[in-house]
């Protein structure tokens, strides 16, 4: 999977596959990253790429000319899917992140400060997805939460020992609770069940515990998890 | 504000605040960003943070002891909030942002892995917050998030030309569309409106604009609006 992110901070981008899973799967080329600098298009003496607000007010909006022309300079896939981090975009969702699996390169466009001219959007039509009812001071952030959601999901990013098969939302629930080591810890045990090594017993409760606490702590998803499960 | 984050990449969430605004934000005072690993409080001889989960099943789970202790070395001030950044939390919105700048500390524990033992949350009893129904390797995108988010509102981190005031969500909408010279670009004209002078006109421009974008992308947000402002 090619990711190409579009920032006018590239080593923003960067520096988060120096570290952890993403690092290893940059090295074993499961992922690729590249990153497109805006600034490096501007056909302007001093390279500017924002410039004041129509129409007034407060912020530096993003100019047509250096974005466009840097989209236009990728090289796209025949399997290629532009996407738009914006907070006025679709929420990701893990169901989201299943579907860009699907592509084999994905085009992220990272704003900065107040946002992008509206012609950007007409000329280039990206999907626009955002990972939250929350503003930050540019894409990156999402960029990276999107990459690092859509990379541990392909074949080979998670070791023999991890797994997104379990995790929160693959089947509608929040995940259940876990234990690990020592058994006793100031007081609290590792409830009983998780020692005998009844498999089924055990998958019964961690799914009475995932329901337990998908139903108090967010009705929305139990609401549609018992329609789809006919519960 | 101080932010202390808990993690074991402590150098992934500092390198966020070699950038931009962040950098700004804490070269100006305005925001103090500490690191604890939780490694270097474990008791064990090879540092160990995390071990299999009782009960079976993949990936690693992070242990009580390292993660405990380290929090409880961390300096409380009277007005300080802990949060778990984990998908098992309550969404972040503007509005959630806006309660955590009334801190002065911000604790954010980051988990890496399959997860924390449940006995963590048992003992320390943070807030959970999440930033959307998809799944990371770890919480340290989520609490740079979150540390921006709350960060950009504090007075000072936006220079005078940029503002936290006219954003997405401030007022229950989507941002109106943005946008700056040249007036023509491959065709596109900027919006006669916004070129008059006429304020008055321009305000309405943009009410009009942000509400019909609400209602086409966020139908969820527009139901709100019209709730609140009683249309």
């Amino acid at each position: 999977m090619k990711f190409d992110v579009m920032t006018l901070f590239p080593e923003m981008v960067e520096d988060y596959f120096r570290y952890s899973i993403q690092k290893r799967a940059v090295e074993a080329g499961i992922v690729e990253v590249n990153t497109i600098n805006p600034r490096d298009y501007a056909a302007n003496k001093h390279r500017k790429v924002d410039d004041i607000p129509y129409g007034g007010g407060a912020g530096m909006v993003l100019m047509p000319q250096p974005y466009v022309d840097a989209y236009e300079s990728i090289e796209k896939s025949g399997n290629s899917i532009t996407v738009m981090l914006s907070p006025q975009g679709k929420p990701l969702t893990d169901t989201i992140v299943n579907d860009l699996t699907k592509y084999d390169q994905i085009i992220l466009m990272c704003g900065h400060y107040e946002g992008f001219d509206e012609r950007i959007r007409e000329l280039i039509k990206p999907t626009e997805i955002s990972v939250g009812d929350f503003v930050l001071t540019g894409g990156e952030l999402p960029a990276l939460c999107l990459i690092d959601a859509v990379s541990r999901k392909l074949e080979g990013t998670l070791g023999h020992m991890e797994s997104a098969q379990e995790d929160s939302f693959s089947d509608g629930l929040l995940e259940y609770p876990h234990y690990t080591r020592p058994r006793e810890f100031r007081g609290l045990e590792v409830p009983e069940v998780l020692l005998n090594g009844n498999h089924k017993e055990i998958n019964a409760f961690r799914l009475e515990k995932s329901i337990e606490r998908t139903k108090t702590r967010r009705p929305d998803l139990y609401e549609k998890y018992k329609k789809e499960n006919k519960c």
